[in-house]
């Protein structure tokens, strides 16, 4: 759960409302046991004022809500001084939710209905129904993407079900706008069975020009993703695992230029064969790494391995661990090159990881705690993590809009393993090899030059490999008489 | 379909790009011949300049596609004079789409993200979980409208599937947008089974505050809707049958005030037992009104008829017509107090409509061209279309954005008759008694009040008869800690 981070961070903070009498010395009285309780403190606004009394917002940052809670106690105890209200700032911003749906095209005239609805409007379903890829042209499915959930595993707080995973996809929606221009949106489905699943989404996709799956527990978000990828004809992206191969893959790219390795000659360890385990180890396939030992809690996956498997396991099984371990993650870190950690805190110790080779790479991405913490891991060289506070965040925010963005511009009918592997080396290149750091192997999810590149290259690969519909003579779009 | 009517639209309306040699008496040869033709012209822009060539963008409105055809011709006909290209101007307001997703929160910083979406986030999923009746607080559900079509019955071009009924929908949404400042979404499905799109409605739901059908074919739309209601606790509205039949009301309201007629007793004649038809009967019986007769094209619809009838035509026989009246429309109409056409044009006459008694009120709704042309209604006290370059513009846009406004507010459970009733009483009033006229008994769709009425009176009715589900405590919704 989110909360079990103790560090403060701005997605836990209070405006308290207090109402202080007008004399010396009552405000610092309030932020000195504010302080004390161990909260720091942000804006102070004056609301009201009056010869009386002073009416003060102030923005209070406490580690959890416990100590939130002890910062109003403590206020609240001080002689004089009244909390109004102590309003948490992140239930203030959903409040009413995060996304609208607004026109593109003015509504303000006669003139303007007559062209965007009746009378109008009847041209140009008679201009679709008549050449059926004219919908690409004319409507929003150029932009839309479908994000799809069964709130079966709503980030790492297990199963929520459909309403209570809808601020998640409403705030992907919200990254797909911001760094994508991309029109997303949340539909959150009241069932959890893969064929009904499956069946909503083809019956819902015609006025989509991708799917992006979300939060689907896994192994089931295997098999929708694939049966659903067969039945339409448009991408189907599930981001936890394909989104977060692309930026692990990203950020290996410019860690083995660092260390000076050879991909393909990578020993590579991974905790975690969940959704993102599985798509990292795909793309690692596809770049042609062959020394990949898998974990889960029962250790190395192998060939012949019997308890505690299922066909996604098998599959893992039968394509991986080409020397036969077995044995504890422990053991199989031994000389490894590369860790990553797609599992949870505490799974493996500092220690272990020091068994690993010369120069190693440790991707802890656990979230919001990393595997293991990274103070502990100086020894290592490249660390990454997950998380905003630390260097090399691999965030897959970095991915998803570039990679639907490059589909949705030259009408991809699906996504290829190597469409995924252009987008990783666009993120990677994004930054120039002069410039590569070990803290620096990943560009900042604000660099807007990102989802343009990522776009570019997976559109250009589509357009090779033929996944793309869009006739060259696209930038005459404009033309229709 | 919408090319019939030939009147000039800017419905249809074209922009030319045409090179024109840089000598004196050029542009008025073009702008000659473009009159010949029959063709308006809009505004004249230049858009480039040199001593040899002007190139301008001219504006022109032609009564049809033939016409314009006919203008292109003509202006590339005039020596020296080349027309770049000539664009529909609603074809490019089209291009792309015409709603997009935005969000309603900054996303440019970490501290932003880390509210919005993870970690930050991850509270409010937990406090939807915990307390479900959340999400019509924290998430977009408070105010998202799903449009579902099948695209089975669009406008009244008929059945052009999912994809070609998008431009539609998308036209619905920034209704609701300009109007009720609803964030509706088009749902297009790829099923035309009734089962099916009961289903899909039914596990779409989750993330939406209410549903608007639209664009179902009937008789399957009232058996969709009724089932969908049965199963859902949210509002199932079709507007082809509610919306219609609301303003529909509205107008009779006013219209009954004008020529001092009585409500109960008046004696109506529909023409057209669609959608919108059993709509306007359910809630002209619900008003009390007891004498109706309904009339397809076999004539009236009476208890005991054989022929081509099915379920809803039964209900409409054993519901009303309680003269028996049986025959042709023509022959209703005898005496008939109210004609309400809900057809197709020349399905009756002006003069069999004379045969009304006095004061006629005639609704000729048919669209775009209506039953029977208003200029040959001189005799009507009354007269209504879905025009709006006629007087009183009977449109759906005026009930639709008020109503579903009003259910979100108080999170409706349902739609009830009085709660239509109450929208239409709330249209009707926003015309105060001493400004009403016979041509003036509808207000503006762009009459910012209305909507605002009609979703103040919904929801007082939605409360009064407990179908509102909103605590009175809802203004203190901003606090929580």
């Amino acid at each position: 759960m989110a909360e079990k981070n103790t560090s403060r961070s701005p997605s836990y903070s209070l405006t308290l409302r207090v109402r202080i009498p007008n004399r010396p010395g009552l405000l610092s009285k309030v932020t000195g046991v504010i302080g004390k309780a161990g909260a720091s403190i942000g804006a102070i606004d004056l609301v009201e004022a009056d010869d009386d009394v002073l009416v003060r917002d102030i923005v209070v940052n406490p580690t959890g809500e416990k100590q939130g809670k002890k910062v109003v106690a403590l206020v609240e105890g001080i002689r004089g001084v009244d909390v109004v209200h102590a309003s948490d700032r992140t239930f203030l911003l959903h409040l009413g939710g995060k996304i609208e749906v607004i026109s593109r095209t003015p509504i303000k005239t006669r003139d303007d209905l007559s062209m965007a609805y009746t009378p109008g409007v009847g041209r140009i379903c008679m201009s679709i129904f008549e050449t059926p890829e004219n919908a690409w042209k004319l409507t929003m499915k150029r932009r839309a993407v479908a994000i799809v959930t069964d709130g079966s595993a709503v980030l790492g707080l297990g199963n929520l079900g459909p309403a209570a995973a809808l601020p998640v996809m409403e705030g992907k929606a919200q990254l797909f706008k911001e760094f994508g221009d991309i029109n997303a949106f949340p539909i959150c489905l009241d069932t959890q069975q893969s064929g009904e699943i499956i069946e909503t989404v083809t019956r819902i996709a015609p006025g989509f020009g991708a799917i992006n799956l979300e939060d689907i527990s896994a192994p089931r978000c295997f098999e929708i993703q694939e049966k659903l990828q067969a039945l339409l004809d448009i991408p189907v992206f599930h981001d936890d695992q394909d989104g977060t191969a692309v930026v692990v893959l990203a950020a290996l790219i410019n860690a083995v230029k660092i260390t000076k390795k050879k991909m393909k000659k990578l020993k590579v360890v991974l905790s975690g064969v969940g959704a993102s385990g599985i798509g990292v180890t795909r793309l690692l396939l596809q770049m042609g790494v062959k020394d990949i030992v898998g974990c889960d809690r029962k250790g190395a996956i192998y060939k012949g391995r019997r308890d505690h498997m299922n066909p996604i396991k098998d599959w893992f099984a039968s394509t991986t661990n080409p020397r036969h371990r077995k044995g504890s993650l422990k053991s199989a870190l031994k000389g490894a090159d590369v860790f990553i950690g797609l599992s949870a805190p505490g799974i493996v110790s500092a220690a272990d990881l020091k068994r690993m080779g010369k120069k190693p790479i440790i991707f802890a991405l656990a979230n919001p705690i990393p595997e293991v913490p990274p103070e502990q891991l100086g020894f290592a060289a490249i660390v990454g993590t997950g998380r905003s506070d630390y260097p090399n965040q691999i965030n897959n925010a970095l991915a998803f809009p570039g990679i639907l963005l490059g589909c949705l511009n030259v009408r991809a009918s699906r996504i290829t393993p190597q469409m995924l592997v252009a987008a990783a080396e666009a993120i990677a290149h994004t930054i120039p090899t002069g410039t590569l750091q070990p803290d620096y192997i990943v560009p900042s999810i604000f660099d807007r030059n990102v989802a343009r590149m990522v776009a570019a290259a997976v559109a250009r690969e589509a357009k090779r490999s033929r996944i793309s519909r869009r006739s060259p003579k696209a930038p005459g779009d404009a033309r229709y008489s």
